[in-house]
């Protein structure tokens, strides 16, 4: 007789930080120097569908990412994810004696992103926290996505982010074990669901200075990082939840520029120096710039992670004008196909155009979207069997 | 008869900083937020030759730059160096009763740079610097360079350290009156004569955010620039002279390419932000990286100015070492005639070395160099009656 195979299937979002995560104070826990915070984007558009699964059958943990198979035992980040999902479903077994003993189980995870992997669109982010969600879901554990969210950090730290919908704030803490090192919602996707979001992706190319490794070189080697961990971020934070609750856009926009041009100014600052903006990123500077000095006031903002791809926020009733004059530039990008769109009003900057035109190619139209989702058994990337679904 | 025409031909050097000039305290007398060091060139490769004269026949005060007529008195900051320098030489009048009474007679100067203006290449420097350095010839006042310095900062503040030749500081000072913000020498040329230098010229075009708003833009809205002005720069600015007194390259070096890096980080962090880094100068700071990793130790220096264009310094026992590879990337640029160059060994990034080599178009070989020079008769831009030489 066929093992018994447990399962559950959920999709995660990816999430772009308007305060910017960069800097570890303990690179093992994925403590960070500073609070962050970032609008979830929608999973109707991006998203990370993930099945976890456990029987007697299976040998080994293992991870299927992307169609790439990993023995889970083998990554440290994986590990610590499982060893605590797999205790808390072990305590909830000896507390009640009808639950099934699926804690021993060795689990098959299968995962896969609707977006190209390591572009700079926050794919681990997405990635650790359907992974979490799912085994946490499969467990039945009875957790909050702020519980959930201290898991989720320890695998990728802007996971812990990903685990709400919304407005999301990732608190620092201040404790040694991490504890208080926590994702909370600073608003729901209902409070302000007229945020929209267009990525102009600069490059697919993976990124030449990986995050982890060039956090750890800025918090060394730059010496105007601390007086951003210390003195400005805080005050930003309170800043921007309090633009979210007023729906203040401006000031929204103005902190999310900023914020990100701290960021890489604090990336160059570092020795050596890690450069993430190329011209294309610098050109859509730019043009954002003339959108808002053709608008006399501020109705789009950039934002730029760890790679060229940049990130325009805009509200729905500026979506037109904003948008007419992104497609004006990058036209021949694809992911247009399905917008309606007519000649721009805004001056742009010769040079600048010209640079994005050549430079992006791909746009993705998306807005601000709710958290982590429960999905049928229809939507399973694992058969019944237990088998891969594709494989 | 025709009247007598007074005058006096002098060339000053350019100077490329090493740690950086960026801010103003006070806009109207040019006094900054920090102090700064720099590197004088030799004038034998890129120089300004001023020849200041003046007669009863003069009209008006008048300037010729580079072939340009202005009329002085509606340059603000010509009219403050003239009116220090005329005021001096009227001083000297009263006291000596056998001087010739030239105090009053109007000025014709003429300016010629012999390397492109605006091209990032410190032309107002070099050419303020021989404006003053000529009139007060002329005038025949008994000052020293540092006082000079005072003026000339008026004119341009990078100026000022173009009075001497060598290693040169820029100190704020403290008096709102800006009479202790002057040059002053920390060695001459001849304390370490070793020092090369290549200008690697990314673009001849007119920079886009002039320096004067550039700097107040960053002073304004920055808010990591004051954390350099008050805590690192005045560290670097001892470290700097301590390593020049030491001949330590090694610390010269990382103190140079840091202290760029951080201001280009600062003019990043300026709201709307301001970019003088292209993909051409990222470029060449990875070329160099790759140069110092093949040496197993610092042997070359990248700075920028406000502008692509790259200065990188070098010291002569590594200057086969360093060209060879200099010359692999940026064969197709003009500059490259008089050198003999043979087959790098070190190994470059592919990316980078594309880029170089299709956007640096020309390249300047030069070396530190001494002060402003007195030059003879036969190199006047002004003809024995007064009219131009090549009008």
């Amino acid at each position: 007789m066929a093992e018994k195979v447990y399962q559950c299937t959920v999709s995660a979002p990816v999430n772009i930080a308007v305060i910017k995560y960069w800097g570890k104070r303990d690179v093992g826990l994925n403590l960070p120097t500073n609070s962050s915070l970032s609008v979830t984007l929608s999973q109707d558009d991006l998203r990370t569908v993930t099945t976890a699964s456990c029987s007697k059958s299976f040998e080994k943990d293992t991870l299927w990412l992307n169609g790439h198979v990993e023995d889970i035992s083998t990554s440290k980040r994986l590990s610590v994810c499982v060893e605590e999902l797999r205790s808390a479903r072990q305590g909830l077994e000896k507390e009640d004696d009808s639950l099934d003993k699926i804690s021993q189980l060795k689990l098959h995870v299968v995962s896969k992103n609707n977006f190209p992997t390591a572009a700079g669109l926050a794919s681990s982010a997405a990635g650790y926290a359907a992974f979490t969600e799912a085994v946490a879901r499969l467990y039945g554990l009875p957790w909050t996505p702020t519980q959930l969210s201290r898991i989720a950090r320890q695998g990728s730290g802007s996971a812990c982010r990903s685990l709400f919908g919304g407005y999301v704030a990732w608190e620092m803490g201040e404790l040694h074990s991490g504890a208080d090192s926590v994702a909370v919602q600073v608003e729901p996707v209902e409070h302000w669901p007229e945020m929209r979001v267009a990525i102009m992706v600069a490059s697919a190319a993976k990124k030449g200075v990986s995050s982890t490794s060039g956090m750890q070189s800025t918090v060394a080697s730059s010496t105007l990082f601390q007086k951003r961990v210390k003195n400005i971020v805080p005050e930003r934070m309170q800043a921007m939840k309090q633009a979210i609750r007023k729906h203040d856009f401006e000031t929204f926009a103005k902190l999310t520029m900023t914020d990100s041009n701290q960021f890489h100014a604090c990336c160059l600052d570092t020795f050596p120096p890690i450069f993430y903006l190329n011209d294309t990123s610098r050109a859509i500077i730019r043009v954002v710039e003339n959108i808002n000095a053709a608008a006399g006031k501020t109705v789009a903002a950039y934002t730029f992670d760890a790679g060229p791809n940049a990130v325009v926020y805009f509200l729905e009733e500026n979506s037109a004008y904003v948008l007419d004059t992104l497609y004006a530039v990058s036209r021949n990008a694809q992911g247009w196909e399905d917008s309606e769109r007519n000649p721009t009003s805004v001056k742009i900057d010769d040079v600048a155009s010209e640079t994005v035109l050549s430079g992006v190619s791909r746009v993705i139209l998306t807005k601000v979207g709710d958290g982590p989702r429960l999905l049928s058994s229809e939507e399973s990337l694992i058969n019944e069997d237990g088998t891969l679904k594709d494989a």
